[in-house]
């Protein structure tokens, strides 16, 4: 406040010039929507990731690992699974229902909100249902709590359509308005509807329940498949009015990039914390027995968690890696389609999965029997996590003109490097799956090693990119003198320093 | 991709127009900052916010819980707070550092993996701090972690200035670059430097440590402070070279609104969900109990935990509207000085004890006698979070020209809601605290309740204060008839369906 002032009066400048629009709007009590989506999405992560951890909390001591609990833990794994769609779906709607609804104000916010409470409560009826998978309680909370969301989305789509001035400009200049209102509010509520039958369903006769709820995960990808079946045995309908059509195709074209990239933000940044989280809780030792086993020295009591603390360096390199290779994706990627939609959440489903991963190779670091058992499931689990990110790309590149960016097309400039960094994870995990079955002295610290070692394969990759696009250089010179001007501007960029 | 495909080239041609300077950018292998930084703030509000666990999880039974047990939940307490103004400090020294570099390539996004790595191993030391508070191990390891994060953020300020593109656009065109180098430098190093000495002087004499640590984290302020002093008692000193001058102011106006806002996204996101963290992992009664002490009914066995899923419903709602008056908040602040950042810390702190708050009162729940302390735990966290909220608000009063937009102003058409919205957690935890000293029959029930209660006066406020608008607009427009147009456009924002 001393100094002096002058920049600080330029900065505020600058900042109003920029928001002019938004003071107004603001003085109105209408906001724009961006934050609360991003601690929406920053909700939803979190809640899907955390259906994991009465998976990793399944308790296993070494003479009670048997096919029973291989049972139990298989069946945690499919429903965690399970879930983490329908967070994933319920997510996905909330990001259509606040495309066509573009700014909020403090009635939005609050029923976003209460439909937010609704979401979080769904992890508690998944852990019901694992619990008591014959008892019909934990489905029938289930199928409430679908409905309440829905009825609180519903809601949110009456109040908006109410005051039109919320909704994204061209629904607002839309003449078709109340034909677009039925029309969401039809797909608002088929979700519900569905888990209404489901309820219904739990009190007689729940495992068609289940079998509904997999419906509704599936539907909007039965919807399509039938639309496109019927499109193919009626032919191609003419649209009724073509705002009409625009809209179906606004919901088809789903998933802003923004917050694919927010909802994958919070899944790996939950999962890498996951890892601490288990650590601080568990791997502090007990005052007691510092005193008694190991006469007052904490040191040496550590030293016996030793392969904990490896493995949890490993599992966050992991994590960190995938989501280096997921921004660097998202980078050349200027649209995502509904499939490349669905297989980056298969993806961030087995990320997802990484804390069990963690919890296998270290709860039997020192039980050399099953530790190439456990090294082969935090093998499979990277390798699906980091084959789906590569199906992304390979999805992309399908159609590349309208989803990359053009330096990472078909001989772009980053192509050959994506490619190599994307295929890094799924090559590696191959690998070590294979060295466990043939090297019998493979061990979980070399895994773990190998974990931490990965990251400098990464800078190493580059250099090598680098290296080899300098020797080309170095031949092409020595061919042709002339035309160094455009790559001499890129020079600066080769890591001289390494 | 069978449908017309004239609005998705329409599209991409819009996300072409808006993205071509991207697209350059992402062909050099540099990437703007934005989607890593709000990733760093979600992993560093996680991590700062994970450290109440700890406190949560003191297992208090009836029979224990006398002036040991209380003192013992004092010091953990005191050492979480701590230890959030810790990672409060890690995060403002991270926002200030990507300030001076404003882009990325891959070897800086790794650096900063490996700077995120480090700091998800603070909860742990301090877990060990907490648990052996004699040994000074936990505090060596503490200040070997500050120290390692400090060599990495050097190493990044090394590299960003190596390649200078990477640089925010005014200390690239600068001529002083040099200058700023070392001065960024010596700021980074400053706190690993007395950590340093902290590491030294834990192996012979750890209270000292401790007391450096809390200059670590007070110094920004402490320094602050003495250059004040200096510049009192020594006269305003002449800035040697303007540019310089310049940058410091920079590093005092700290903290980019969006990444404050980002951080308090993700304090308030986690704490939303550690509450059905515990839900799922304690509430979910056991399948042997269910069968014996229920006759299998498991109706009846949850509706033993029907306080905990009201104090969790009670939680959430407290926590979503202190997100709401925060959002609500921020909306009308178009930049955060420093003393608003600190007080955002402070509020924020206390948002983190929200689990406290509903671990305790869902412990007692079925105590009576204990019940009315634990409301009283509730209430002050409750009114300390939101009282450091108001505090933003009249902090920015003083400087209203420089941090609030218009409408917010004195006198300004939100001016008097804003106050409301601030003023309603702090009288209605008062008033809850002043109730539990004078009715004997308050209860945790009642105080649930009445935290689910509040929203809807959210909703009562505004309609309260639109009542009295139109009132005044009904008063106004008998005594003159004229000029109604101004008014009327802002009539279809009356909430005419309630």
């Amino acid at each position: 406040m001393s100094g002096p002032h002058t920049p600080e009066v330029a900065l505020s400048r600058q900042g109003d010039s920029s928001m002019g629009t938004r003071d107004e709007d603001a003085a109105d009590g209408i906001q724009h929507s961006h934050r609360m989506l991003s601690f929406s999405d920053a909700l939803l992560s979190i809640i899907a990731t955390v259906m994991i951890l009465p998976v990793t909390h399944t308790e296993i001591s070494p003479e009670q690992f048997d096919k029973s609990i291989q049972k139990l833990l298989a069946t945690r794994i499919a429903v965690y699974l399970m879930t983490f769609l329908i967070v994933t779906v319920a997510w996905a709607a909330h990001t259509r229902l606040f495309q066509v609804v573009g700014k909020i104000d403090d009635t939005l916010a609050l029923l976003n909100l209460a439909c937010m409470m609704t979401i979080t409560f769904l992890p508690f009826t998944f852990s019901l249902m694992v619990t008591f998978p014959e008892v019909p309680l934990g489905i029938f909370l289930f199928c409430m709590c679908v409905i309440a969301i829905g009825a609180v989305q519903a809601l949110i789509v009456v109040y908006a359509f109410h005051f039109p001035h919320l909704l994204n400009p061209q629904m607002e200049r839309s003449a078709h308005r109340g034909l677009y209102r039925r029309h969401i509010l039809g797909l608002v509520l088929r979700g519900p509807a569905l888990c209404f039958v489901a309820a219904g369903f739990s009190l007689f006769f729940y495992p068609l329940s289940y079998l509904l709820m997999a419906t509704v995960i599936f539907l909007p990808y039965v919807s399509k498949a039938f639309s496109w079946c019927k499109g193919r045995l009626v032919g191609p309908q003419e649209p009724p009015a073509h705002s009409v059509e625009f809209f179906t195709f606004d919901l088809h074209e789903p998933l802003s990039k923004e917050r694919v990239e927010a909802f994958s933000d919070g899944v790996y940044a939950i999962v890498a914390t996951l890892l601490i989280l288990d650590i601080c809780e568990d791997n502090v030792p007990d005052s007691k027995d510092v005193k008694e086993k190991f006469h007052g020295s904490l040191v040496a009591a550590l030293s016996v968690y030793g392969p904990h603390f490896l493995a949890y360096f490993g599992s966050f390199a992991t994590v960190g890696l995938l989501w280096f290779a997921h921004h660097s994706l998202f980078l050349h990627i200027r649209k995502a389609t509904p499939s490349m939609g669905l297989l980056n959440t298969l993806s961030l489903a087995f990320v997802g999965g990484l804390p069990l991963a963690y919890q296998q190779t270290s709860a039997f670091a020192r039980r050399p029997h099953d530790e190439l058992e456990s090294v082969r499931v935090s093998c499979a689990i990277i390798f699906f996590a980091s084959i789906f990110q590569f199906a992304i790309w390979t999805t992309a590149l399908l159609h590349e003109g309208e989803t990359l960016r053009p330096s990472a097309r078909f001989g772009g400039r980053e192509h050959a490097f994506m490619f190599a960094k994307l295929a890094l994870y799924p090559c590696a995990s191959l690998l070590a799956f294979a060295s466990t079955c043939f090297l019998s002295r493979f061990s979980t610290a070399i895994f773990h090693l190998t974990q931490i070692a990965v990251p400098f394969t990464f800078l190493l990759l580059r250099l090598l990119v680098r290296l080899a696009l300098a020797v080309l250089r170095a031949l092409r010179g020595l061919g042709r003198p002339a035309r160094g001007g455009e790559e001499d501007a890129r020079a600066p960029l080769l890591p001289s320093a390494c």
